[in-house]
């Protein structure tokens, strides 16, 4: 059984009201239909710690381990410190090592040294050893339940290895083909296996081209890497190509999905990446406040830029009416170019060295968006203000003036703000900063500053006041 | 031989001094080693027409095929015009039946029309069945080949279906079991067959819960269910559970990419989706400027605001100097809202239903956000103006009010633009429009006006000008 969104709200009530009623046998009947993924979704969505205790240890331990990874980070972390000892080695020992490695990096450190010498010997090195990978490297993010044989083998005997692994691996896609000093050779298909006949030597069907990934290279890069050449499981090698673990296609599904949602939110200007179901005000408001402290600092200066052209203003106020016009079209700007290019180094299509063609490119398009913007802005602002007639303080401008200050003034905003937002990720993806960072406030608050003083200077310059 | 990035540059650089030279046994023996992904990169990287089309030609068929679906599109689409009626034919036989029928809608009419009728009869039915489907649902992404057996076989049964099947389908992950009506009744992965005995019924050996998309359901619903049941490879089937064909992972992973730039470039205002090597400024014009004008029509309402209270900034012109803190605010603001609405809407995490518990939370980060930020502008402009000193023209205001009336006016834009950036894309969702285009330039645009009234309505209430 698999839950259609539209039902999850109505099972939840009715899993609320057999906890209260305390019918256990009515929700255990219900739990076994389920998939682990829908069971997580339950809990995510009950009110109660208490009510989810009781019905997370209401499973199974086989699914109870696969449930447990998919509940949502803030409920796990307060599930898991009502949990028994037990229960969380037994959780820990039915998960494959990648799974295990990020559940126990993620437990409080008292309780993950407790598991890790209750879990069996095995478990507890692998995960060792994997926790020496940084997370977010493919060493961080690979199993080490790999089917691999030597490339002398036949075929019968690779079925054999598949045999010995089939219970400790869920879903074998290839079995690879290493050398005597473990070294990754070549790979089959589960397709060549069956099709091919027993006695035949596996290194007459095996594929030689193997695509692999080097144990530091970034999860960003391996996800664009599976993506490109189309693989469903990558196995990750050392220097010398010595085979050490396998990355799967579900977790590279989550990769994609995790570095478009931070990426996204970095953009709109969100610290930490933010939990959905994040039940703490105060601890959304720590991952989104320091860059709105930084855009409020930036908008002071930028109304530091209005007070240094005061004698200006206090002249013509009339010039104010233009500010939200041309910050607001500057930010458009820096967004879009900015986007385009965060986008592109994120998926590789962009190089860091196509750098000054992307830039021209960007340039060419500002400059026929700033013809344009400008033209109807001029155009505006010489049918309004010449409505108006002389008959405010700025009785000296010309509307043909401020029509001409106004519209050339958007102009160099866009020119600058496309120019900015375009070379600004850039120079951060050079310098390994996540150009996302730079697409959100930064951006624009810079762009603000510029604008003011540009639009501002060029008022005094060519209005004589 | 697979490229990293870094020779991606300097093999393009000898691709074309090789054509240039016409040393075609060289290119040959170069593009032997590579995988089409790779061929791909130089032809796109490749500058003119004549020359890509030159060593797409020296390609042999069946490379060909997994090449040009793998060229950007903006490139593919000028390479087509110039390939050669039988070639185009020939390519298309080789592709499998979802990537024929993508590759077919994007040909021009006439040719579109002359290679259906070239290429084998069944090919084409397949294609024009495929046609029937919308681009971005289960049905427009998924392929007809597919291992399907009786629940009444043999597992040697079925292993007979896939070698019969092997040719036809470059990766096979699962063989679906359907009974005598073709409804999808369960499925069996790889594994599983190759560890039964082959007198095996598969009905004792499949997995009856099987995870199956209906053929009507959006592609980016589609890639969010693979990706909450981590599964390989998902059956499509209509309204009865008749099997009607299946989607792989690659095909998941693209969408899922797919939809993130699309929501990025939505919500940095860009409307038809942009192609990172578009060779066209006008083009690209093309695709942006619609919402900047949306923009700058929306920030003319702006200044239409500001003229409103063109008396008050007459008599009070330092009110001109928090327009931009004010704006920004909010813009930043209403982005971080939205951004987690969209992207959480995307990945399906967020319920439509969910609705006032999304906006009661939204309202109260930024009822705490919008205490901070405004006492903190309460501070400054109490400080800031006080030093100025009653010497300009705003004598009679005192620090301390026109500290309150910016502070308070930021709290009340902060508590809107959370508001308005929370509910417009649930809104949006409800009608079934794309929430991720509310984020950009709507969101932002319609703030500025909102922030602007409220800002110089306060202003002319507390401060009685």
């Amino acid at each position: 059984m698999r839950i259609d969104e539209i039902d999850l709200r109505e099972l939840t009530n009715s899993f609320e009201f057999f906890i209260k009623e305390g019918q256990e046998a009515r929700l255990r009947h219900l739990l076994i239909s389920m998939h682990p993924s829908d069971i997580a979704a339950i809990i995510n969505r009950i009110g109660k710690d208490e009510n989810r205790l009781y019905l997370f240890n209401l499973l199974d331990k086989e699914v109870a381990s696969d449930t447990i990874l998919k509940i949502d980070e803030a409920v796990r972390e307060d599930l898991i410190e009502m949990l028994e000892q037990d229960l969380l080695t037994d959780i820990v020992d039915e998960m494959e090592s990648d799974d295990a490695t990020d559940f126990i990096s993620e437990l409080p450190e008292e309780i993950a040294k407790d598991v890790l010498e209750n879990v069996e010997q095995e478990d507890a090195e692998e995960v060792k050893q994997l926790m020496q990978h940084r997370e977010d490297t493919a060493g961080g993010i690979m199993a080490l339940e790999i089917v691999s044989v030597n490339k002398n083998a036949t075929v019968d005997e690779a079925i054999l290895e598949i045999r010995k692994k089939a219970e400790e691996i869920e879903e074998i896609y290839n079995v690879f083909v290493v050398d005597d000093a473990n070294k990754l050779v070549g790979q089959l298909s589960m397709k060549a296996l069956i099709l091919a006949s027993g006695q035949k030597p596996i290194a007459e069907i095996m594929e030689k081209d193997v695509a692999s990934v080097h144990v530091d290279m970034d999860q960003e890069e391996v996800a664009n890497y599976a993506r490109k050449y189309d693989l469903v499981s990558v196995p990750v090698v050392d220097d010398d190509y010595h085979l050490l673990g396998r990355i799967t296609i579900d977790d590279i599904m989550d990769v994609i999905e995790e570095e478009a949602s931070e990426d996204l939110q970095r953009m709109a200007g969100i610290a930490d990446e933010e939990e959905l179901r994040e039940p703490s005000s105060f601890r959304i408001v720590r991952g989104r406040i320091p860059w709105l402290i930084f855009g409020l600092v930036g908008g002071l200066w930028g109304a530091e830029v209005i007070k240094l052209f005061e004698g200006q203003l206090a002249k013509v106020h009339i010039l104010a009416i233009f500010i939200p016009i041309i910050l607001s079209m500057g930010g458009n700007i820096g967004m879009q170019s900015s986007a385009i290019v965060v986008r592109g180094l994120a998926t590789g299509e962009i190089d860091v060295k196509d750098v000054y063609k992307r830039i021209f490119r960007e340039l060419k398009v500002s400059l026929i968006n700033g013809i344009v913007l400008g033209i109807l802005l001029f155009v505006y602002a010489f049918i309004r203000m010449d409505v108006q007639g002389g008959g405010s303080h700025s009785s000296t401008i010309l509307p043909l003036e401020l029509g001409a200050v106004v519209g050339v003034s958007l102009l160099t905003v866009i020119l600058v703000a496309g120019f900015v937002g375009t070379t600004v990720p850039l120079l951060l993806k050079k310098v390994k900063i996540d150009p996302a960072l730079a697409t959100g406030p930064f951006i624009t608050t810079s762009n603000d500053i510029i604008a003011l003083f540009i639009y501002f200077a060029m008022a005094t310059l060519f209005l004589n006041i």
